[in-house]
């Protein structure tokens, strides 16, 4: 069969009829238009033309194959034919392209956050504000910084630190510092390559990754791009049908992942405000229509329609059955549920508010752990399982922080992803070694030798669990008109003279 | 008798002799002007003119017919005659109209706080005074606020929350979601409409609207205005003359308010200097005259001097003999009061400072709440009384907050009156759905299927009653000079160089 | 003896031989420049010319008489021979007068926050610096207001509060509400008339006023303004002299005075930089001269060299022998010294850190008076002694705060010198009246009819002893450099095109 | 032989043939380049050239005498045959110039913050950087500075406090006030003349100077400055090399050293990051070069690679035993730490954490006294030790703080270094007599006639040990993107007319 005509494709450009260009092939997606977990807005925009670009980011590359029915696979399209659609650069976009060309050297970025104040800059709108938002007011979001900012170092002097070794162990893993590179969604709206540019970075710093499910390249992808000997743990969100859910364990443990970490704390993912912001156009706005409320609540809806929220303690016994990949939930957010998760048999847990993605006030991880590892000493069962933590980690001495006060390590999400998507997998490296450098420093500095040697009494928790000065809540201050002493009165000079 | 015409009305413009019309009817009010709560200097405004429009936001329809003695009505005017005032629109105001061309669409305001930061923009002065004002340094105002944010959660995870449902019920009346319209003065201030919007959009999301004593519609027009089956409720300031509360109240009864709640925390009703600083004109100032202090003190004192300071708990058990509406007093402060108000046998206590408006420093509700409940429980008189608070509430998750610690219902009032003043009709609709659908969202994230589920264990209340961040005390910070540095000497250069 | 002309007192102008004019009279000071208080420098300024208008706020109107050996007395002046210098009104000087002009009308001073704000305008600098300033980094004067917005109330309900009477009395004298005027130094500074404004507002207002020992106007003009009845007490820095003392306590009780206030907390006058900056001149400076260190130090240092540093304990029954009036000790700031003051039978004591002037980090009388009474009732001492505080009262709830706690009465200062200033007798006479007005109010509000009512279970403290974030230290903060994010960087743009 | 000339030297201009003129005479650095604590790169733009100005202030002028073996030293060079490079002043030093000659006279520094902030005006950006900067987000630099400011007074009165001695010992030496001039780096930076400013101004003021090892002079000018009877501390940063080490303590005991200060918090030195950004320069950046981290890290790291990081509890008898000076550890930031050194039978310990330029979040010195001295008192050891602290000292009131709590006395840094830097000797001289100044008013004011009265009644530490609002990090709030209300929409007013 002759390839098809941009011409021919063109034609189907309307609701009833409406079919898009993806790679190179025209599909038909009209029947699909009401189930798109995008919404057919988004879709329509490209109906009868080349979506790839917008396509890429938010879909794995095999996201046509497997859930579009061959018949709607319209074949192949002579991109020759199609009309280049000439997009006006405009001038927000102009000014992100300056700042780009304008951006630090790499050398000049010292810490975490500065990739982030780097990402700021130079990311698109959508893609930073599907990347930085959280939940509501982004208290939680902040919180899980700031709570480390709330323990203080109790180091000890004159121990013998030429040599610090701050390698440790995972689920039997040995890695070279205390910390994973944890699941983010959407590589692709950072960095063209996606998720593989982190795979790469951890490879060549000994760190495990962990695949999230709703990456923007394939899981094989991903898996593919391993090293030798690289370890990868995977990311679930359950899906409603199990099968399915069962399909991708068994191909993830098949594949070698040597981890299961099952999301626990987003039975919905959640409602991002600056994310949905950052999302709206007018073009299209349902005002005129007469709409009750926009249905288009940025990227995360979007991606997670299928995820299960029935999805119970009663379910752990059949992953256990399904897979020999060590379990660990993540996303425990209180001691008795770290308690629960002992009495189940579960290999650890992550504590963790999902980056303060989904329940806002959700307390911090790092708190979550303070409040949890003198309940399981005192019931001598801080052995029986591993404890992460995730959320606000920024420096080494928030890495030294957690393990003094219990947890086997830390996942760091946000920060690489911002790294990556400024200066790509350099950036991912240099991040990842200043996370090192900061780390054999503070060692020394706190007088550990050893991973072995960080213990509570190096901490001063005393004011972690006060929450009397939380995060600012910029929306109701801006909100807030403050009062003011009574102004000047504007005088007419040449009459006040008279 | 021939109607008057302007040129006749005109003539009586004098302190001694003052007619006004309103609604094309003419009034000798020169006996009431001493008496009017607003004070005489506003009705001289108008004298001899049209006052319809001055009027309307202010005074329910029927005031002039109640209220002023037939003797005084001087019959319709002939509005044709009557010379229209040309007013020029000023420079404040053209921009508040450009303000409202630009105002974002309804779509774009995705939480509770968007409305008032739109409402300020778009609003009169004069109402936004009146609505957003508080007593003194209005740091409770913000305090009740800002105390939900020293509460956080401890949600429960791996709950199969498929389905949530947080529906309630309200001194026995089914509501979807746990939220009350409370009750709020001078609705015509924000929209020509007035209260019956709040009514409407109460009637499509099934939650219970409070009838204010002071609304600018009549008590009858939002009776009127409910849909089938709609419960309202009735907020009472107590007259100083108790026939006309009796008649009042049995009123209320008789169109069938559910409940009656009276007003206790406002013997006087308090001093807003924002209020009255937005309503200050130099015109007719004082200042020359020698006269000491201004009496006018914005809208709340002009419209509440009815209202009985000699109110007591003795009172009680005759408001009980007058109706068989459940009574809720609304305002109480302290637990010795809840408990006080178990023994009087009332169905139900509102902890509230009253948006802020009268006791500057007075506690927010939900510090009162997690203070009351615990002595409640250790007593077994929690089932004794339904317990609702008010202030502060933007988010679901406060509404979350208040039930967990033992709350029925919370009371939402300036939010609403935001979404009305910026958006109609339409604007509450959204912001009450963006509150369901928060709530859904919240309800599934902390792990909670139905309203009986919230608990105490759900949140961490450690900081709530740490004071020590009071909110920013504006005007004292601002009259404070900061000490500076030395600063840098002007140098004549020329001079220097020699 | 023909009257000296201008020309024969311009002979006189240089240090050793220094002659100045004051209102029309010719002093030889040469002896005395080294002696002054304040300097030579500033007396020399006006060698050989007329001094009047900078000697009259300083120094009250006998002090020459007192103080200068009647042989250096020269004589009257024929003033219309003094040449008239004729000053240029400098720049700063201009922009005053127009704020002035543009002053806020004086009713829209709605509280005495404004007032502060509105001297900040248009007073001289160097009377607002010493107004306003205090020691070191000002924390303790920005703290005594701050300390009361960590108290909170709990209101009672339901209280008959048709009458409120907050009528008490202090040392016997009933007063209309329960603060006074508190001493206050240079009232010339603010208004022409000095110390005598203050007189007439208080006995407008009924309330006491307490004379300072450092008045711009002289004792007897102070006492002589008061009206039939009026109560005065008298403040008392204790001259190093006793002879002294003695004279002018026994002056003082025989011209009716009813407490005498021992300062007992400024054995040396506080260092206050806000002063010494704003009154601080390059003209003159040593720095070419090669001294050390400037000796001029604001108004406060120049004008308390003789208050005696060695008072002491021992020295309280000779007072009690010299006079019959009560006596409050003034500047008590914690328990210890209140048990010790009751030991010594005085009649009183004011916690107070002398408006934050003297001692920086010294706590506020608020929290000493808290930390005071419960001691003060455990050992059945309460009733032996008047407390009073001062320091940071603002508000009418300021005052029932403090009373609820335990004090007799508070003391205000500032705020009163402010409005004066800004406004002369009638500001104080607002001001006054503004807290009448919010006193009623708040009174009603409390549920409390009269001052007996008020007690510790109507506020809630537990915030009160928090110093977890003290006022901001302003200098610390703007000396300190931010740390920054790597900044942009600049490119050639048409370079980078190559 | 005959001096070099320029152009003989110039040949020698390359990585693999580097010569350099330092004071006159050039040197053959060829073979050191790699071995170069500061990195290769900052040598080789002086290869061939004069490198006086850059060499001066980083290294103790026997430097070259010392390190470079004599075959390197290739003679003295014909200053006036070397070409002047005429190197163009930048913008940016043009500015600094301007504010140098607009810089505040120096009797306008009323405080020690004063001197911070004209310093940073009129300093060299890198000297600014490596003396303001500290580790990571400089939490524990402005903590240090913070923690004092939750200490408030408990003054006693009526004190007979005509006489104030504030004088003490220290180890042993009487001074005149308890401060000692603590061990700071590369004095040159500052001020031409480097450390011996210092020891001047501590002679004119009798206080102690503590030597750093890290110097701008060398050791002997240091003490050769000194003036009669002066007494002086070493601070000895433990060298590898423990024969050079012990030669070094010898040195200083022979050369009349009171005092032996071993540095403990330093195994490694600090990371500071603002002290790096100051000193990044594109030029010769290694970005297009492809190497993967920069190694010159600012002026700290340059300097220090000597430290021995295996230094231990176990290498104080060996110190013990090649000295009598007193032996105080510098740096200890633990009560456990202080008990050991008791044990191990050191003189004093200063409670330090290196003005936060080691471990952020290491706890301010006066919290960690806080902690340390009821332990002592409670196992009788309080007089075993003498305890000293050090960091965020800027007012006499920290120093009466830290004595009330136990301290013998405190070591001020950093603010002599900005006096010096920005006055030179007369600067610190005043920076001194300010503090004798505020010492001698707040001693009164307190109530303490000498040190011995001061205890810890006189302190209200309740808030100390709070760590609710630690100081802003700076870098994670600029990073953050903070939520906003909905704009105003851009309208077209033409269209939207239609």
């Amino acid at each position: 069969m002759a390839p098809l005509t941009g011409a021919e494709v063109a034609k189907h450009n309307r609701p009833d009829d409406c079919w898009v260009i993806v790679h190179g092939k025209a599909y038909d997606v009209t029947e699909f238009l009401p189930e798109h977990p995008g919404g057919a807005k988004i879709i329509l925009k490209y109906a009868g033309k080349d979506a790839t670009e917008e396509f890429d980011p938010i879909h794995p590359p095999d996201t046509l194959e497997k859930y579009l029915p061959k018949s709607k696979h319209m074949g192949p399209v002579d991109m020759s034919t199609v009309t280049k659609e000439t997009v006006e650069v405009s001038a927000e976009e102009k000014e992100r392209q300056k700042r780009i060309q304008e951006m630090p050297l790499l050398e000049q970025c010292y810490n975490l956050h500065d990739f982030e104040a780097v990402a700021k800059r130079v990311m698109k709108k959508t893609a930073w504000g599907y990347y930085s938002s959280a939940a509501d007011d982004e208290i939680t979001l902040r919180e899980n910084h700031t709570a480390f900012q709330r323990i203080w170092f109790r180091p000890r002097i004159l121990i013998n630190v030429e040599k610090v070794d701050f390698s440790t162990t995972m689920l039997g893993t040995p890695v070279s510092i205390p910390f994973y590179v944890t699941a983010t969604a959407l590589g692709k709206l950072g960095h063209p390559e996606g998720e593989v540019v982190l795979t790469k970075a951890a490879h060549k710093h000994n760190v495990i990754q962990m695949i999230p499910t709703l990456a923007s390249c394939s899981f094989d992808e991903i898996m593919d791009a391993a090293g030798p000997g690289q370890v990868q743990w995977f990311q679930l969100y359950v899906n409603k049908d199990r099968e399915i859910t069962k399909r991708i364990v068994q191909h993830a443990e098949a594949r070698g992942c040597k981890g299961l970490f099952i999301t626990v704390d987003a039975p919905q993912l959640g409602r991002r405000e600056k994310d949905m912001r950052m999302k709206f156009t007018e073009e299209g706005s349902n005002v005129q229509k007469g709409q009750a409320t926009d249905t288009s609540q940025g990227a995360a809806r979007a991606i997670s329609s299928f995820i299960d929220p029935s999805l119970s303690w009663a379910d752990i016994p059949w992953f256990q059955s399904i897979t020999k990949m060590p379990i660990v939930l993540k996303g425990v957010q209180r001691v008795e549920d770290v308690l629960k998760a002992i009495e189940y048999g579960v290999h650890g847990v992550v504590l963790s508010n999902h980056g303060g993605r989904q329940l806002d006030f959700s307390r911090s991880a790092i708190e979550v752990l303070a409040e949890t590892m003198p309940i399981l000493r005192e019931r001598g069962l801080e052995n029986k399982i591993e404890i992460y933590i995730d959320g606000g980690v920024r420096r080494a001495t928030d890495i030294l922080k957690a393990l003094c006060l219990g947890a086997r390590g830390v996942g760091i999400g946000r920060p690489f992803l911002y790294a990556m998507s400024s200066y790509g997998l350099a950036g991912v490296d240099r991040a990842m070694q200043l996370l090192k450098d900061e780390m054999e420093m503070n060692m020394r500095l706190i007088g550990a030798n050893s991973i072995a040697d960080l213990n509570p009494s190096m901490v001063d928790i005393r004011g972690l669990f006060s929450h009397s000065s939380p995060p600012v809540d910029n929306l109701f201050n801006s909100a807030y008109d403050p009062l003011v002493n009574p102004s000047q009165r504007t005088i007419n000079v040449e009459k006040a003279k008279l």
